[in-house]
């Protein structure tokens, strides 16, 4: 393939000043870490860089995700995690909303009831609990004209069975049943992005993002501003790097084919 | 409100040679027949105008349909009800496709099993059934590269307690993720409106379609070249009237102002 310029690429500087991750599919599958994933970030952590953990999972509470990914080996701290979950729970908060929850079960601890005079909904990766009543419930709350916020509108996960759908189905039928638009909190929403570098001090063009999602990854990323590396490994399909208008920065085999990639 | 000429706007001829009527929201809303709409319907077939029924309903099979409508008191044969479950029916075998069916329980009966090797998906309105499972299922298949049929693409029905969900939502979902695009077998497909016109041996220009979805029946039947006239019943909303792209050839408050407007 020849060497493309493109609209939203961004020049990659190595080394960066720090380095933002996308966990599944780039660290790990389900509960298996990726092959010589636990390794390569322990070599990035010697570079002293700061890191932040950028998820748009939303079946689990942060704490889960958090101690799932040390089970398996990876050497990362709470503070270092950014959640589309707690980002919702804070711009719930910021806003003085009071949302009526379509969420998966798990994380209702983390984020509260639904409001029974709801004034908005928010929708989360409710998995299995993706009701037809569920949704319908949501569907007459937003024909009343109330407002919709998603966690997330990924496509698709990586399982350990294969691919999985995501929210986002769920995200985009609401939508055109009702003829709104969702605002989205987590990945690839620009806020989400600019509250990371804002807690790393790093302005964009010094990061750099490693994803396994070409659209809510790199492509969010680079809207951001921050060059982004899409790694062949989670969801990655060989047709996303043929894709009409979204091209990584790099394109590498995997998670540590990336930390070599900044040179750190 | 100016009057004003649409591209898609047809000549309303009085009285049409064949007059096509979409049921649920016209004629009834779940078990109740909607005021005046029996004896409208009575009136219009004093006239001795061919009738077809068109139903985007998939919830139930087709036999079921019609004994519902005679129950409460319409004047209506099997012969004369298309409904997209048994247009799905005709088209799987004159393709010799093989589906895997997403569909209602109920209309398994009418449409047959899942082929357990299958060449296409057919999604119709699962209703309850459409679980997160059934819908990772369908995922799958379709991210394999599989077509999507779908018996509909309804945005919403009205139901005894209110505006619902159809299955509209589902199929903008599957399309969202797996990047494909499905194909419509019901409204507001050319070819449902025209088998009905072929049925009935009359042009075009010469029928007319009675129905409560802006989109999908009178959008759907402008595609097709068919004067459309719209109810305000059903799950008919005021901003209907007020459509950028799609403007009825006539809105009447229902069904038995849509008889008078023939002039039959």
């Amino acid at each position: 393939m020849p060497l493309q310029e493109f609209p939203a690429m961004m020049k990659l500087r190595r080394p960066p000043q720090a380095v933002l991750i996308d966990l599944a599919g780039v660290l790990h599958t389900g509960d298996l870490a990726l092959p010589g994933a636990v390794d390569a970030l322990k070599r990035l952590r010697r570079s002293g860089l700061p890191l932040r953990f950028l998820t748009n999972t939303t079946r689990s509470p942060s704490a889960t995700v958090i101690a799932k990914l040390r089970r398996m080996g990876f050497d990362l701290h709470p503070g270092e995690v950014q959640t589309a979950v707690l980002a919702t729970r804070r711009l719930v908060a910021m806003r003085g909303l009071k949302p009526h929850y379509l969420v998966h079960p798990d994380i209702a601890g983390e984020i509260g009831p639904s409001n029974p005079n709801p004034d908005c909904v928010v929708l989360g990766d409710a998995g299995a609990y993706f009701s037809y009543a569920a949704l319908n419930t949501v569907f007459r709350l937003l024909m009343q004209g109330l407002p919709l916020l998603a966690m997330a509108r990924n496509r698709y996960f990586m399982e350990e069975d294969g691919l999985s759908l995501d929210m986002g189905a769920y995200v985009a039928g609401l939508e055109y049943s009702t003829g709104t638009q969702a605002e989205i909190v987590g990945k690839p929403a620009r806020p989400f992005f600019e509250t990371a570098l804002a807690d790393l001090g790093v302005a964009a063009e010094d990061a750099v993002l490693i994803g396994d999602d070409l659209a809510d990854d790199i492509g969010g990323a680079q809207e951001a501003g921050i060059p982004g590396i899409l790694v062949r490994t989670g969801k990655f399909r060989p047709e996303d790097e043929r894709h009409a208008t979204i091209r990584p920065d790099r394109v590498v085999d995997d998670f540590a084919a990336a930390v070599a990639a900044l040179s750190v």
